[in-house]
């Protein structure tokens, strides 16, 4: 590994921190062990070391917290894992402009209580909040539970900065609210998993946010009647900050009863979403309290370690079109009955995004449980929506990208990943 | 034109057609004349054109209404003219996805009543809601008044089916409101001036809106104190809708007094917004009342006409970083100073984004205004901003867009345009 003191970046190739940075949190076993783990500290070391890999062919897995559920942060043989969690700085916060700037690896957490001190807050908080990066949130487009009101990772990110397969160093977008300078590097940069380029630094947007009003957890009879529930709300004209919907293996495996449970919170007037819910549920509590608010909630924050603890979980993820979320679900039960696996469904029903968890053995993802997300993919196709809804493609899903996007699609992203990587060197054999 | 009529699409070479045709509202003056406007009515019509203009190598100007203010929509000798404006059928409303799929041709304004029926909106609302097309909002990333709370026309768009230069059609994104299958070809081809594909129908995301409960006007004693009052808003943590400045100049052609104007629309509790508005303002008055509201934005609604009347304006679009507002007003005087010339400005104050007006003769935009423009643009990027914040760069702005961007930048983006539209006949000159 020469090349690599060559940089002046600190690097290492101790078989344990190899072992952690060969992994996401997918399940996926990539082939062999990578090589080395780098740990920039600045943009600079970043070009140093892709300058390295370009000219000795290196391929990079560019790595922010290594919670990616799809492969897309897996490294192995003749591969370098470049770890941004060290370039971990907020550079910048200027409340009067609505902006932050930070480095990749700041945690969204972090970014979010910095913004909350100044009364502002960045809006996407995926469940990983506390446990994921800035990077591997842009990197993946991240998606989060008051996405539905307040947008996705996407929907946050004015500019970056961004360094090139050869080295070189890159801005985009800009430092305004608004700006149509140009095609939309910034929006090719989000959500490609690392295999365009490596963000070093992100110029993301801070709103204030209302505090929530209330939070609503109403149990239905059955998940036809939840997910009815959670539709009529748009047609009332309400836009919930989140709707969550468990369906009754989630609520089994949480030791509750019930056929669905749908959390809804509102950070607007909560009577009218009350009016809503209420005709067909059988039960239904409101709290304007947040420590109640969070009791209500707590079913839905529980929900995967609960999951957990019935064996080891793959977690996918489909988008289909709101309307069709119940018959989702349902054919979702279907499949876990022919494949004999138990599949847990949670629900950001809000947008339709859908998590069906298929758990099988403690020690590893089982063969029934892959054919069972295999069907999943394919209904989620077949209702009109889509084979990831904010995960991404990663390894588990290249296939199914083929299928949905179709060749003439598939073949102009191939193009495009040859204009900013010619050599195939960032995170090759992801995402496309 | 024998290759257009083996197409089968219907075209004209008829003078008055042509003359119309070949401009948009910016005062640009192509080189000649376009040899055709042709009217396809179908995806397949649009196919059948480009085949024939690739086979043929024959520029190809998109056209929706005709509004850009940019050049972006003008055709000279040589060209052809896609005018899609009797592709005009929403194809579907399904209020409880929140999708609507419509033809490029569909004027804004009408998809907003179609949804407004369902009890949505269509929430990108540029000021030519009443007369540009959804597919010209696309393809400039339209802004509007009530982006500052509720997104750009990029933030609408789901999915595209597109027609690429060789003729093969697209679909890009999904119909579900989350997804992120594969890099964001949908968001590539939003704003790119019709230089990588012809938009034939497009996904839009419909919301939920709540109604404006309050409008505020109020005046300030100069312009600084104005633009504090905007920024102090989001320091209050509050959201307006929308927020308009109006310049002393502006105020002056709508023959009021006073150093400066700011409307504010809430759609939310009034009282704090009216409490930061308050203190520093010479008056000011809040309605709650939907025609007392539309008074209150009549100043804004009526300042380009107003402004037309003393001359022929040169409509300018930048954006700066919102605490520099009033750096940015205070200079564009000095600008206006110093080549003798009128300029009004008009701000979309939420989100920093700058209208100024420079208003010369009456029949030609005279090289002053050009050569205030060329310092306008100056100054944008001297702030931290962009030389456009929603009309686009078409071909006023090239020399400025490579600026901007810088070498890398923009050379990137020249390879982007060449994945596309490798021939180079979609809208040539334009954007990039
Ligand atoms: C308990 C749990 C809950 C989750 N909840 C959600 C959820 O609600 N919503 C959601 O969308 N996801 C969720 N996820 C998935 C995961 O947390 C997200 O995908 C997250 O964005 C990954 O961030 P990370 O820092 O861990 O990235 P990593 O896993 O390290 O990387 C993810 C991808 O981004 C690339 N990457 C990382 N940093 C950079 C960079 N600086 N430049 C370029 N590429 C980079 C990697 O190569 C990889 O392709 C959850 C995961 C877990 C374990
Ligand atoms: C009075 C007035 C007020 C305005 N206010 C605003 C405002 O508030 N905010 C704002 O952002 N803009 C505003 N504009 C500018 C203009 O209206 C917008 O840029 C609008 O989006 C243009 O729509 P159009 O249908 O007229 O497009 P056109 O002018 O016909 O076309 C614009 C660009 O899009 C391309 N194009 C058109 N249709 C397609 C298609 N189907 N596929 C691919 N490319 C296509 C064209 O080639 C051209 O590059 C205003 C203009 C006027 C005259």
């Amino acid at each position: 590994m020469s090349w690599l003191d060559t940089t002046g970046v600190e690097w290492t190739a101790d078989p344990a921190a190899l072992a952690v940075a060969r992994l996401d949190r997918s399940g996926v076993e990539p082939d062999g062990t990578p090589s080395a783990v780098v740990f920039p500290r600045t943009a600079a070391d970043v070009q140093a070391v892709l300058r390295g890999a370009s000219a000795t062919r290196t391929p990079v897995v560019p790595r922010g917290a290594g919670t990616a559920l799809t492969g897309a942060t897996t490294a192995g043989a003749g591969e370098i894992v470049l770890d941004l969690s060290r370039m971990n700085r907020i550079l910048d916060l200027r409340p009067d402009d609505g902006i932050a700037v930070a480095e990749p690896g700041v945690i969204t957490a972090d970014l979010d209580r910095a913004a909350a001190a100044a009364g502002l807050a960045y809006a996407p908080d995926p469940a990983s909040v506390e446990i994921s990066t800035i990077g591997g949130n842009i990197a993946t487009n991240a998606g989060g539970l008051r996405c539905a009101k307040y947008g996705v990772t996407r929907d946050a990110v004015l500019g970056l900065d961004v360094v090139l397969a050869d080295g070189r160093l890159i801005s985009t977008g800009r430092a305004t609210l608004k700006g149509v300078a140009g095609y939309d590097l910034t929006g090719l940069f989000v959500g490609s998993e690392g295999t365009l380029g490596v963000v070093v630094s992100a110029t993301l947007r801070l709103r204030p946010l209302p505090a929530p009003t209330a939070t609503i957890a109403a149990t239905y009879p059955s998940l036809a009647a939840a997910a009815d529930a959670s539709v009529a709300l748009t047609a009332a004209r309400i836009q919930p900050v989140m709707a969550e919907l468990l369906d009754a293996a989630t609520l089994a495996a949480l030791g509750l009863s019930g056929a669905a449970l749908l959390i809804v919170q509102v950070d607007d007037d909560p009577a009218p979403a009350e009016a809503v819910l209420k005709p067909g549920a059988v039960e239904l509590r409101s709290s304007t309290d947040p420590a109640e608010a969070a009791t209500l909630l707590a079913a839905r924050r529980q929900a995967l370690p609960a999951i957990e603890r019935l064996g080891r979980p793959l977690i996918e993820d489909i988008a289909v079109p709101r309307s069709r979320m119940a018959d989702a679900i349902r054919s979702i039960e279907e499949i876990a009955h022919r494949h004999d696996v138990r599949i847990c469904t949670l629900a950001h029903a809000g947008d339709g995004n859908l998590h069906p968890i298929i758990v099988t053995d403690r020690d590893a993802i089982a063969p029934a449980a892959h054919r069972a997300a295999e069907d999943i993919f394919a209904l989620a196709l077949d209702l009109g929506g889509t084979v990831t809804g904010e995960h991404g493609v990663g390894t588990l899903k290249r296939a199914w990208l083929a299928r949905e996007l179709g060749p003439d699609s598939h073949a102009l992203q191939q193009q495009l990943k040859a204009v900013f990587d010619p050599l195939n060197i960032l995170n090759p054999g992801k995402a496309l």
